[in-house]
């Protein structure tokens, strides 16, 4: 399971306020956290004005890398000229987040994805909104995978995002996503599968075990990546178990290595 | 989720000694904490010598339906004897754990239940033991299923059991249950799924992820029953919230009423 850490998003307080006052060590130990705590990715928002957010994505790139020299960095933005800085300032080809079926996208980050060739992440909505069916989102994302081969990007580039909306607002919610990615998964192998999973739970109470029912379903359906705190250790132990039990651990070996460098189970206390 | 609790069992130590001793007070007790922890249906299980068996069965049956008026009684045992005893004791029909292929099963457990009408678990083995693939396991319960169609059994009393291997033996066990689990699903749409859950993660660490992530595959793979310890409450949260994000829980009612009701959640201390 790829993990991408959600955390440096200037859209949280703590993160905006480090942003404005350029305090590196902040976003720094943020980073360092979530790597740690297996975020192979990690997302950066920087939730600033448009006229500041290339110079802010650019400052946060370049901390970011430094603290995390082995992290994959994520850009998360929808103006491309904010996602052009942090390219630029990016030591690594960095993902870009995200593309969809909107027109500014589309005209925005596409050419960015296909001429620097980055990971990308794309999301199953247009300009008309969210899909209410998964045949309506797998449209859209056939569309844009048409475009993507077109510009010369990999398949294998590709995290396709089904959206996850809250089960609290509508019962059908979760098995639209995970039939959405199973028909992706069926039509496109070789294409990557993410989500913002909290969503799933929104309005409700228990949040967390919500989330992780949902994970182990998704990971059925062919969920192969997800954008979470990777913080919360409980549901690193049960994505590992879901792959464990679905045969995707050979000898259940991840698991019991994970469990004996104590990255799963009861936090050893110091 | 029908819970079978499974705690009344013999080949446990405190209830062995329970039995022997006659300590009503205790197996009272222990029925009662099941059933206010959702257990509708309660195991029992006096794992005493055949000669003792059908009295102390007797004995149990007695004292839990005194203790728990309202659960279902279901009767553990390869011995008819015991099995008749209990059931004539029973205040309410009881269910029968378990038929199978095995021939002294068909013989000894077969006729009870088609007498008595009695709701029935059916393990998806026989004589040759547990077959590796989902279509040999299926190959025996389509079997049964035409005994029990042919004494008059409904298929709405029948609970079958796909039988869950531990995962460390084998990569591909939780598969071949799952696979059983939507196989039979498909063919015998009123029949019930159970089973023991916690086989899947024998000999392995963190045993309750484990079994929680499982747990909710196999809700979504038609399972409607289960046979576990329903005072594991991070159990009995994961299986409703697997319902609710897989939309079997209408406006997440059940979900929230449960919260409401400390059901389920962090325990409220006193």
């Amino acid at each position: 399971m790829i993990v991408i850490g959600e955390k440096i998003n200037g859209t949280r307080k703590p993160v905006a306020k480090a942003i404005q006052e350029r305090d590196a060590a902040f976003i720094r130990d943020l980073a360092r956290r979530q790597f740690e705590n297996g975020a192979s990715y990690l997302d950066i928002n920087a939730g600033t004005l448009p006229k500041r957010e290339p110079e802010d994505m650019a400052w946060l790139v370049e901390h970011i890398q430094e603290s995390v020299p082995d992290a994959i960095l994520c850009l998360d933005s929808a103006n491309p000229v904010a996602l052009k800085a942090g390219i630029e300032k990016a030591a690594k080809t960095p993902m870009l987040n995200s593309l969809s079926g909107e027109k500014f996208r589309i005209d925005g980050v596409l050419p960015l994805a296909c001429e620097f060739k980055t990971e990308l992440i794309i999301l199953a909505l247009d300009d008309k909104g969210i899909p209410r069916t998964s045949e309506g989102r797998l449209a859209i994302v056939r569309n844009l995978i048409e475009m993507t081969r077109a510009g010369g990007l990999p398949d294998e580039k590709l995290f396709v995002d089904p959206l996850v909306m809250a089960i609290s607002t509508g019962t059908g919610n979760g098995n639209i996503s995970l039939e959405t990615c199973r028909m992706i998964h069926e039509e496109f192998p070789r294409v990557h599968l993410t989500c913002g999973l909290s969503n799933i739970s929104f309005g409700m109470p228990l949040r967390s075990v919500l989330n992780q029912a949902f994970i182990v379903l998704t990971i059925q359906a062919g969920m192969d990546s997800v954008i979470v705190n990777p913080e919360e250790r409980e549901l690193r132990a049960i994505m590992m178990a879901a792959e464990t039990v679905l045969g995707m651990d050979r000898h259940c070996m991840n698991f019991n290595r994970a469990f004996r460098a104590g990255k799963i189970g009861p936090k050893a206390t110091a």
